[in-house]
């Protein structure tokens, strides 16, 4: 068990079913702002107290392609969030792999380019059917089939039931600086598309213990 | 229309039906040696020539996991080919995105590495249901379903058609040099899995024209 402080502490998060995507995450790390020790898998505290320590920089660049994303970021940190947050669009590569391989490596990359506190994030969505695919490769699938596609795509089996991980990675920006990952779950399941097609899979997927989907939720309750 | 020579000559091919990965890229290569004129789209002749002119080594590395790639590569060639071609085996990142994308990128960081003249390779199993898809995922959806799983995706539809794509990527190893793609496409269905489980995909794909799976098809006439 670790305490979190600053930017680790915001962009910590537990995504639950009573929050979705993109507010979920910021919701969140605005929870987890101000609160207490937190558990960092992975994480010894020496890393921690390491990345920390090297950050001397008030800004931190988040590398987004969205600037909605960083308005409600900062938004929800509030006031007292002592980094600016800047939102800067960057090509990065979109590797392949392990979800957390992926991030970090992204994040790396991220770096490289800004030279500075960076953060980047990652959503997935997973079907247990298919053992955690598409996952990584969710965007590519959405794209060309759409939320309907994707409920076909489980035709064949009787599982449907699906979790979203959305995933931070942030790095204080030197060349051999660690990469923090944090990670949050929401479970659900894939059924066939329902509400407003605004934003990605929302239609198809049905967090636990609701009878609507994402996208029939009202934003406030997502 | 292009005049092919040498290595560009040799890494040209047209997979057909009648031929099937892995020997198809390699029969195709030593089919296409010494044959006439190609057209390689996409490439204009200046920057064919470009290349060509850069390319002052005798050895090709032809980056791959699978050290027998290169030696039915090196036989198939024959004797006549002026070229050393060199198995080695480098961690390069797997990247998402459209086919020939990935496979400049991959060959691009292959060159930064080797240095020298360098030939990559990969393999898509591509579903018109899918619109494409796995298509450069397959590998995760091979490892985590298996044959039977790649055919159980498709359940919700009829059309079970699927192309194989086969794509040799070549750098002369120079920072600023053009990657030259080159690929080959076996149109086929995805069928329960029957045959062999030597080989990825091959029990679920079923090449047209025929009534075997690649699995079933004795290694001649793959």
């Amino acid at each position: 068990m670790l305490r979190a402080r600053g930017i680790y502490q915001a962009t910590l998060m537990q995504m639950t079913p009573e929050v979705g995507w993109p507010t979920c995450q910021l919701t969140m790390m605005g929870k987890a702002w101000g609160s207490g020790p937190r558990n960092l898998s992975g994480y010894s505290s020496e890393k921690w107290d390491l990345a920390l320590s090297g950050l001397m920089a008030r800004r931190i660049v988040f590398v987004t392609g969205n600037a909605k994303k960083v308005e409600e970021f900062v938004a929800i940190l509030g006031k007292s969030f002592p980094y600016e947050v800047e939102s800067r669009k960057v090509d990065l590569p979109e590797y392949q792999g392990e979800i957390s391989d992926i991030c970090i490596n992204k994040c790396k990359e991220a770096a490289k380019i800004v030279k500075g506190p960076v953060l980047i994030e990652d959503t997935c969505l997973c079907f247990n059917a298919l053992k955690g695919l598409p996952g990584p490769y969710i965007k590519w699938f959405l794209d060309r089939l759409g939320p309907e596609g994707l409920h076909k795509m489980l035709t064949g089996w009787e599982d449907k039931s699906a979790y979203a991980i959305c995933t931070f990675a942030f790095s204080p920006g030197g060349e051999n600086d660690e990469v923090l990952l944090f990670q949050g779950k929401t479970e659900g399941s894939i059924v066939s598309p329902r509400g407003t097609r605004e934003f990605g899979w929302d239609p198809c997927f049905l967090p636990v213990g609701y009878d609507k989907t994402y996208a029939e939720l009202p934003k406030e309750e997502k």
